[in-house]
């Protein structure tokens, strides 16, 4: 098997970048056939290697592609879930070389998507080739079922999911979307943040207003929304909205005592992200600001003049985007209500405010002692050298939850990329040591349930 | 005369639509070939009315164009300063015509420029061939000193004055950029606030990060703006940097009484803006805010991700416009260096805070009882009926008291506009009515000081 991955690596590396030079960006309509190609793309490499009954199924936004190859009787059944959307791109000028054109460097592969998710995906699509080449069968049953709407929380992945329980049961659910703690340290996420989006507009006079004549004497769009987005924490990083803390685990000694397993190192964070110092809620490290503490960060702001030069205006509409970051039993329901009522209350004389909810996941809790996921594990151990940690991860991946409530099912978070290769940022990039031996650990792991 | 400017009205509108058909918006560098348009415009419609040595001088940005008639031996001279810049269109979706193709509606012209100051300028210019058609001569001295980057706060003008000091000496300064205080109500302004306007930029970490991972974690560059920017304003609408109001006039029984005098309806205001309510420093009436007192407006704010959809990142870069207005005698360099210290105390834990200051003028203040001012008053009384009030603007036109120091000469700031006519907003307009009986007034004027 290592002997196929590694006679096969240049190939793996080409057909990779063919898929990263999609520009499959879900958030924007624009490219719409982009994410359609990118649906395509995934479809012809499962039908490639072998998998069967593939699909390329409608839903109300981007494509699902399924496949399933089911004749290893007896055996469990694996349902194997990925994304080919991939985050914007911009602020584009920070890229050192263009996000949809690959391009290896020191040993890093880099493009928009080369971690998240379209790398991760691509080596359990290659794993199966490799043990299909190999013994001329499958090891287990496999199932895909591929999203192009990650990135913009999986409106119809849920849905899709409940309607078709059938179709998608499986004995667990395998998703390559997550990060090693560090390149030494593999890692199996066991818990996952939930998420609440929204964005804020706030409206003032009826059109932008002249600050000689008027400034001063009425209200500023834009000094409302600054109140109001500054009035969301406190000065030691706490959040002020009321109940927003509602649900969240108590920090007690055992929880804090895991979370601190997990390696840090504070100057090398630092240093990596050119930052004099790093900064939450008081009274929390790192690791537990980033993985049992629930977050509210703003993802974006803009109002009145932004080109070039000068104008001198009371501007009347600006606007910020927002995400929460949920943990414990927190709903995004909730707390958005919760914001509501805190924005009511700090709303400023003569301004309007609108909220829009869009995303919405909620948190999501892994046993680490079943059985499927020590499995994985072990199959780390072997290729490795390293047994895996557990740690709880920041992010949010929606569906999860789904997976875990529809289909109960384990889900087992294999990721395998690095905490450092810029997801979601310019010059994502991905480790290409992590596709031979993430195809390898995944073919250990796949041999080893059988 | 009367009958000169009613016989030619159709002519004077077809050829200021011609002049406010130019899209010279000096802020923006892609308009520069547009700009040296609209100086030539202006040195050709002199030249047409009988204006000799007429001139485009050259500046290190846009030029100046000169010109004079000075053959009213004995007489008084005039100096006329105008601009034929404008400020940029956006947001351009709010304009119910297109900002550069003038439209006529209800007896007003809608255009980039009608009123501020393409329109205004126009009656001078206008004005003098309505006297030189009529006695083949003008009654006065006139020279022109017209500039193209008013709204860039005229940094070559200063210089330009300092140095053609003789060339520009005159008996008298007349400026039409200002305002009635109504339709029915005319005014002389006597008071002009200072300006400072500067860039705030902020940055925390080397890129943007991912909102999952380091959420919660890390200095957040928005956080940072919004905590900054909210911490220049009190409870009560006023401004917290220490020192700021230094210098700035003692409101006495005196001073407000002189306010009190401009009237001002407060409804129509609010029903006009469609605005709920007002808001200003607590203890001041909205007069004296936008009057008398000193402000800080945030222009422009931008950080993060501000495309369509849900981008989930702590934003590492943000930025925000800001301006002061600047009254008594505060003066814009210690005002900037106020806001230096403000932030320096308030700066958050991991941000970076870069200050860039770019337009500076002090707050002037003129004699309302000057002969000169007085005459013009006369004037306005005899064509509109109304004595014209002299109110203390809000507004800064930075090179008044440049001219007023540097010739010692008196200003008179002869405004046709109204206050309703969305100057710097969508839909800016200038009534038509004020370009004939402007141009009367204008007429009238120059036959009464000679």
């Amino acid at each position: 098997m290592k002997q196929y991955i590694m006679e096969h690596q240049q190939r793996f590396i080409d057909e990779l970048q063919q898929f990263l030079r999609i520009p499959s960006i879900s958030a924007l309509s624009e490219h719409t056939q982009d994410v359609k190609k990118g649906a395509i793309w995934v479809s012809d490499a499962l039908r490639q290697i072998g998998m069967e009954n593939v699909d390329i199924i409608k839903t109300n936004g981007h494509p699902i592609v399924y496949a399933d190859w089911l004749h290893a009787e007896g055996k469990p059944t694996v349902l194997i879930y990925g994304h080919y959307d991939v985050q914007p791109a911009d602020p584009i000028e920070r890229w050192e070389t263009p996000p949809f054109e690959p391009q290896i460097r020191d040993g890093k592969l880099y493009a928009r998507g080369a971690t998240d998710d379209k790398g991760q995906l691509f080596l359990h699509i290659k794993a199966l080739e490799a043990l299909m080449q190999q013994d001329g069968k499958l090891p287990i049953n496999v199932k895909f079922c591929i999203e192009g709407e990650e990135e913009i929380a999986s409106p119809n992945l849920a849905p899709f999911i409940k309607q078709h329980e059938e179709k998608l049961r499986a004995d667990a659910v395998v998703i390559s979307d997550t990060s090693f703690i560090n390149k030494e340290q593999p890692a199996i996420c066991t818990s996952l943040r939930g998420a609440l989006a929204l964005e804020m507009k706030v409206k003032t006079a009826k059109s932008d207003l002249h600050s000689g004549v008027y400034g001063g004497g009425v209200p500023n769009a834009v000094h409302s929304l600054v109140r109001i987005l500054d009035s969301f924490h406190g000065e030691d990083g706490e959040i002020t909205v009321e109940g927003f803390y509602e649900g969240v685990p108590i920090p007690t000694p055992e929880l804090k005592g895991e979370v601190a397993q997990i390696p840090f190192d504070e100057m090398e964070t630092k240093r990596s992200l050119e930052l004099d110092a790093l900064y939450g809620e008081s009274g929390f490290t790192f690791l537990e600001q980033t993985g049992i503490r629930p977050t509210l960060e703003i993802n974006g702001i803009t109002g009145g003049f932004q080109g070039e030069g000068v104008k001198t205006i009371v501007p009347c509409e600006a606007s910020a985007k927002i995400s929460c970051r949920l943990v414990g039993s927190q709903h995004p329901d909730r707390v958005f209500e919760q914001i509501q009522h805190h924005v009511e209350r700090f709303q400023p004389v003569g301004t309007k405010v609108e909220l829009q909810p869009s995303i919405k996941a909620q948190p999501v809790s892994l046993d680490s002692q079943h059985e499927m996921i020590q499995l994985a594990a072990d199959a780390y151990e072997k290729v490795y050298g390293v047994r895996p940690l557990f740690p709880k991860e920041g992010g949010s991946i929606p569906v999860v939850e789904v997976f875990a409530k529809v289909l109960q099912a384990p889900v087992v978070l294999m990721g395998f990329g690095l905490p450092t290769e810029n997801l979601h940022a310019p010059n994502e990039h991905f480790h290409l040591e992590n596709i031979t031996k993430g195809m390898e650990t995944i073919c250990t792991y796949y041999d080893s349930i059988k």
